[in-house]
This record gives C-alpha cells, sequence and structure tokens, in this order.
C-alpha cells in the first residue's frame, strides 16, 4: 500500500487542510499550558454528527483523555475533538479522569455539540494535573477561533505541536461514482515517545459518505501500513491516538468494501496516513534526514514488516545514516535478528540505486557516490530478500548528537 | 540468580586469570590483522582434553568460525581454542568457511592436539576474507608465546579486543567435596553489535570434573541471567560466542545437578558470567556509566526481564541517564509497552534509594539528591509491579555523543 498504490486514484490537494473537506471548521489559540505563547489549546467542530473511528496506543498506561474519547467513540460517532498541548494528563489519577470529563463537557457545551461526540486528546508533561483554569477559558475562547479558512486549520496545527519543528498536513481528493470526495489529515509527533512533552496525535477529516465500521477497518489497516510503519526511538507514548471524521456532506453513495471506487478512496486516505507518517519521521527528534526502508522478497508481508522496523529501528543502521556510512554489515545484521525466516546465502541490499551486497556477498561499490546519496535528506534503503512474495516500507530517521542533546536534559 | 546468590558460595580470586584454573596456558600476539600494533591472535591450551560447551549468536548470519566451532564441539570436548581479532571471517562465503577450517587445523599442528578438539572465534571487520599469511605466521608463534602466569593471560585478553576500552576477567573459586574448584573468564565487546569491528566474545576455565551436559546446561542457564541480559544497542553480532571448558584437573566428585555442592559451583560460574557481563555494559560504546534495572514483582521470571530488558534498551531511558535526568516519565512508559501482563495503577520505581513513583502516582523527591544520584557511575533503576513473584536484572550503559560519533563513521 501507500508507495504502491496507483497515483491516479485521487489526486494531491495542494495546501489543503482539516477545513477543506465540507463541513469542518478548526481553529486555536494560546490558553496558558504552554510556558511560552505558543497555542496549546485546539478544536475541530464538524457541522453534523459524523461518521468517526479511531487507533490508540497499544502502552499498558493510557491517558486520561483516551479513555474520554473511547467512551465518546462507542456509538461510531464524533461532532468535535478538543485537545491541548503541554500536558498530557497522563498518570494524574482520578483527578486526571475528572479533568478530561471536564474538558469533554465544556468542549460541548461551548461548541453546541452532545457531550457524548466529543473526543478528547492531551500532549505534553506527564504526572502533572492539568490547569483547568487555563482550560476552561481556552475552551470558552475556542468558538470565537473556529474558521473555514486555512488560517485557522494553521492554527489548530500549531496547538498541536510540542517539539515539533514544522506542521504535518495533507490532503487528496477522490472521485467517488461522480462525486468529489475530500479526505484531509493534520498530525503532530517528533519521538514516537517523550513522556513529558509530547506522543503522536492525529486528526483526519472527511465528507465522504461511509460507515462508522468501513471506516474504523480502513483507518486500521491504513494505520498498519502507515503510522505503525515508522519509528524515532523505538519508544511508544502513553497518550498516542488517531481520530477520523467523515461528513458525509459530499453526498456520494455510501463507501463499502463493495463499492467500485472503494479502492481509490482507500488509496487516497492511505496517501493522506503515509505522508503525516512519513513527516512525522523526518521531525523526528534531532533528525537530519529521513531513511526508508523496503524490504522484498519475505516470506509473507508481516514478515517484512518485522525486518523493515528492525532495520529502521537499529541505533547502528541509524547512527550510519547520520554518518553518511555505507555500512551495509549494519543493515545485515539487523536484517538477521528480526526473528523472521531469511535466506542467508540470498540478499541483496542497495542504498538508493547503489547495489553495496548481492547474494550475501560484497559488492564492489563507488564510495563517492554512496557517500554523496546518503548526504541527501532522504535515503532510501532497499533489502531485497530472496525468499518470497512479501514487501512492506518502513520509515525513520538517523540517530544524531541533537537526539542525545535533547533527551539527556528533557525535563531541565 | 547473579546477584541474588549467597556471596558465600563462593570464593573471589583477586587477580585470577584463565589460567589460574589448574591446566590451562593462554597466550596472545601481533601478526599483522590489526592496523595498529595490538595483539590480534590468541589461543588457549589445556594439558588434557576438557569438557566443553557453548552458546553462539542467535542471528541469521552466522559467521564461518561458529560452524567449525559447532563442529568440533560435536563430541562435547575442546582442548584449544583459537582466536583472532581485526577481521570477523563474516560474509565470506566459501573461501571464508576454508579458512576457518584451515585456522582450526594449523593450531591443533601446533598445539599439538587433534583438530576436532579446536575452537575457531574470529572478531573484527565483516566481508573481508582473512589474510591467511598473517594468520599462519600467527599461529606458528603462539606456542612460544603460551604460559600459565598473569603476564601471559594478559596477552590473550588483549588479543580479543576492538574497540573495547578494558580488558575483561573474573575468577572464583569454590569448595566441591573438600577439593578447591577454580572458574575463571575473560571477554570481550563494547556493543552488541559493530559489524565492521566486534562482537562479543567470552571464554571460560574451570578445573572441575563434570560432565558435558551438565556444563552446558548450566552455561545456558548462567548466560540467560547474565550475557543474555545485557545490551548496549539492541543490536546482536553475527560472530557472538561463549566458549566453556573444564579440565577436571581438581579432582572432585563429578558435578551434577544433584552433587550437594552444585549450588555453590552453578553460583560462582554465574557470578563470573555475571562480572564479565557487567563489564561490557560498563565498557558500551562511548558509555559513561553502568545502568542496572531491577524488576520485581512481575508475573514471572521471564515476564520480568522482558521488562528490565525493554527498560535497559529504550533510547530516551539511556539518554535520560546520560543527562542524569531523574525522567520516570521514560521509564514507565517502557515498562508499558514492553507486551507484558502489568497492572496500570500499582508501579512503584525508586532511583536507587530514591522513590520517584509510588502506586503509579508521582512521588515529590529531592532533586538535587537525584541528581547526584544519576552522576554516579553505576545507575540502579529499581521497578517494583506489585503484580507477582517474578524478579529479573538488565544491565546496560547510557547513550550518548560518544555513542553517535563512534557509530557515524565507523567504516571511515
Amino acid at each position: 500500500m501507500g508507495t504502491n498504490v496507483k497515483q491516479q486514484a485521487y489526486t494531491v490537494v495542494k495546501n489543503g487542510t482539516i477545513v477543506t473537506p465540507r463541513g469542518f471548521a478548526a481553529g486555536g489559540l494560546h490558553c496558558g499550558l504552554k510556558k511560552t505563547s505558543r497555542n496549546d489549546i485546539g478544536a475541530i467542530r464538524c457541522e453534523v454528527p459524523a461518521t468517526a473511528a479511531a487507533v490508540y496506543t497499544t502502552n499498558v498506561f493510557q491517558a486520561a483523555p483516551l479513555k474520554v474519547t473511547r467512551e465518546s467513540l462507542s456509538n461510531g460517532r464524533l461532532q468535535a475533538v478538543v485537545v491541548n498541548s503541554g500536558n498530557a494528563n497522563a498518570c494524574t489519577g482520578q483527578q486526571g479522569e475528572k479533568d478530561a470529563y471536564a474538558m469533554r463537557s465544556a468542549a460541548a457545551r461551548e461548541l453546541g455539540v452532545a457531550e457524548e461526540d466529543v473526543a478528547v486528546a492531551s500532549t505534553g508533561v506527564i504526572g502533572e494535573l492539568l490547569k483547568m483554569d487555563a482550560v476552561h477559558s481556552g475552551i470558552s475562547a475556542l468558538p470565537a477561533s473556529l474558521g473555514q479558512d486555512a488560517n485557522e486549520a494553521e492554527q489548530f496545527s500549531q496547538a498541536i505541536l510540542t517539539t515539533d519543528l514544522v506542521k504535518k498536513e495533507a490532503c487528496v481528493s477522490v472521485v467517488v461514482n461522480g462525486k468529489t470526495v475530500t479526505i484531509a489529515g493534520a498530525a503532530k509527533g517528533s519521538g514516537m515517545i517523550h513522556p513529558n512533552m509530547a506522543t503522536m496525535l492525529a486528526f483526519m477529516t472527511s465528507d465522504a459518505v461511509i460507515g462508522a465500521e468501513a471506516l474504523q477497518r480502513l483507518l486500521r489497516q491504513a494505520t498498519n501500513h502507515t503510522f505503525n510503519m515508522i519509528t524515532v526511538d523505538g519508544d511508544t507514548s502513553t497518550n498516542d491516538m488517531l481520530v477520523a471524521m467523515s461528513s458525509g456532506l459530499a453526498g456520494n453513495e455510501e463507501l463499502t468494501v463493495e463499492h467500485p471506487d472503494w479502492e481509490a478512496f482507500a488509496a487516497g486516505f492511505t496517501y493522506v496516513c503515509e505522508v503525516l507518517a512519513k513527516a512525522i519521521a523526518r521531525d523526528g527528534e534531532g533528525a537530519t534526514k529521513l531513511v526508508e526502508v523496503h524490504v522484498t522478497g519475505g516470506v509473507s508481508d508481516e514478515s517484512a514488516q518485522a525486518i523493515a522496523k528492525t532495520v529502521i529501528g537499529s541505533s547502528l543502521v541509524k547512527s550510519a545514516m547520520f554518518g553518511a556510512d555505507a555500512n551495509w554489515g549494519r543493515i545485515i545484521a539487523a536484517v538477521g535478528r528480526a526473528g523472521q525466516p531469511v535466506n542467508p546465502d540470498t540478499v541483496d541490499i542497495r542504498l538508493g540505486d547503489i547495489s553495496v551486497l548481492a547474494q550475501s556477498r560484497p559488492v564492489a561499490f563507488d564510495e563517492e557516490a554512496a557517500l554523496a546519496y546518503l548526504q541527501t535528506d532522504t535515503v532510501r534503503i532497499v533489502v531485497d530478500l530472496h525468499h518470497g512474495e512479501g514487501t512492506a516500507t518502513a520509515w525513520g530517521c538517523d540517530l544524531t548528537y541533537d537526539y542525545v542533546r535533547i533527551n539527556a536534559a528533557y525535563r531541565t
């Protein structure tokens, strides 16, 4: 999926945002949760109750907002999302839960929607209670900040960032039985976890007519090939959450897996996920480049996924990519410890188009050309196992001095 | 095991080496495989055929010497080990296998032992053929270098090092039905893998009378609690090997698991493994300190092991330890993603004696005291899950600028 889908199935909407799909307004502002004057609270509101789906962190320690959002989503419907940055409301016990419920009811009241149609998300410091005064004053000011222009979407995108250096957005359109359907998303995250500041959050909007179950299935499937295939440091936040809402205002025939345009819609949806996921990997803490690992010839797609993730997660591979060092020994060693079926005599490795290992034996290659390629800002490592039909792609970033610097004294 | 065994079961032999147990001679010299003048070939020889056991890397890509050593060990007996550093003889195909066999037969001839009683080990650059001229001249000179003094053991210990900063040795004695039995070991390794230079190798000697099966079982059990509980960067070499030889010259009644002194012998054996394993972790590439993670209250020892290894392997935890940052959020997040049964409401975390989390809620602690503790050269993280009786200890090191520097341009 993702890189393999036909580009013509969907059209990239340049400068599209989460308010491009029909029915959505968004906004954000500063209420006092971050020490700087950057935005720290935001909301998305739909004109109508939207079909909704979500995926959550697999971490055993789940922050309070996840509990509240799961409860709201139990009917497959949402009309608004409220999200704060600066405080994760995690490891905050019963008071934390009360505060997450209070955020939900305040947002419902101010945005004029039903309480059970509001999702809550938080990202930031762990183990501290939310300053509810700031949260309440922020939520009171939210309705006036909401709008359907790019500027207002920008304010929302800024409100969800923590250590991120850039905002992450994507938008495509797809034709579904003659109607134009739009899908968009905004995300944040620059490490898989930063337990004091951060998390991965993503919000997707669409105007397609689609059932909640179909949306949930598609979301999970697209996540498995995109957000679940990135790693910055192998850690997993207590607050990760991806929420998708579809307003149905495009007026298409309801999308199901049997619909003739399902594949096009799924491709566009997955593309948005992939753009956001890659943007998170590229913006990894301290990263200087995006690293893509493409594995082919595995015994299955799942096996190829496990190998791709082991290679992209290897600290030695990541350090070598930082140093633009064509060190294939680290790549093959990671392949060999992934716990997957591999024929030790049939592995090819390429860095971009440069072959460095063929049939598990070293290839004499042009070191200068390899150095020049590895110094670019996007590096592709291709591993062909010649052992089956399974393929997978994973994304990550290099391991740099700045990663260590950022994380050596995060709380101070 | 390890830290939990009664100290009085065995006696630490200060300045003991692999030639302290009766029957062993060792030596090492420079033959031209390393670019510097440091020793790069060495051997251990036993007066008599010794009971022997080994464990090997789980990596799919196994270097040629491992194949040869497995073959030699099929009869549970060894009389000599020959080991070179500077070249791993890995990813070298059929010629690599021929060279490993040639190393074995040359060593057998020069040391006057049977070919099938010689183990071969290599560590160093991957994907390059061994310079066999240098290897042969080195092996020819080995007999004259062998001896039973500390100096000759030192020459061996130096011969197996690559990026290691210090040599790693340990020795204990145990009384077995009135006879003094001695157990010793020497190891190398400063990353779990450095595919161009390095690997973890360990060689243990003993003079106990013990059967090959009992020795193999003990070696595997001790390894699971020591060498398999360390991580520097989560990577696994193609060349890892741990070989144990026992000469039987102590003249004790044969040790079996039913022997009344078995527990004492096993404790001493495990202690030697633990000292070597911790020395490898402390000497991790770029490390400034040893980090020990002790988990109690898991549903089983295996579950506690998985959690301890996830915490010690977390780049975020390792970075925080480098920065002496009492960042318990990173520790609990790693606990939560280990895929093990955990009650999210009952976890305690201590840094040394300083409680930072109790029943999964933050504890107000003295930041200055925590900083002072985390700046020492040995840091202990204690996680009590209050969820069962399982315990485990894992060791690792901090993630530093120097780790990135060393690994960003390893080949150059």
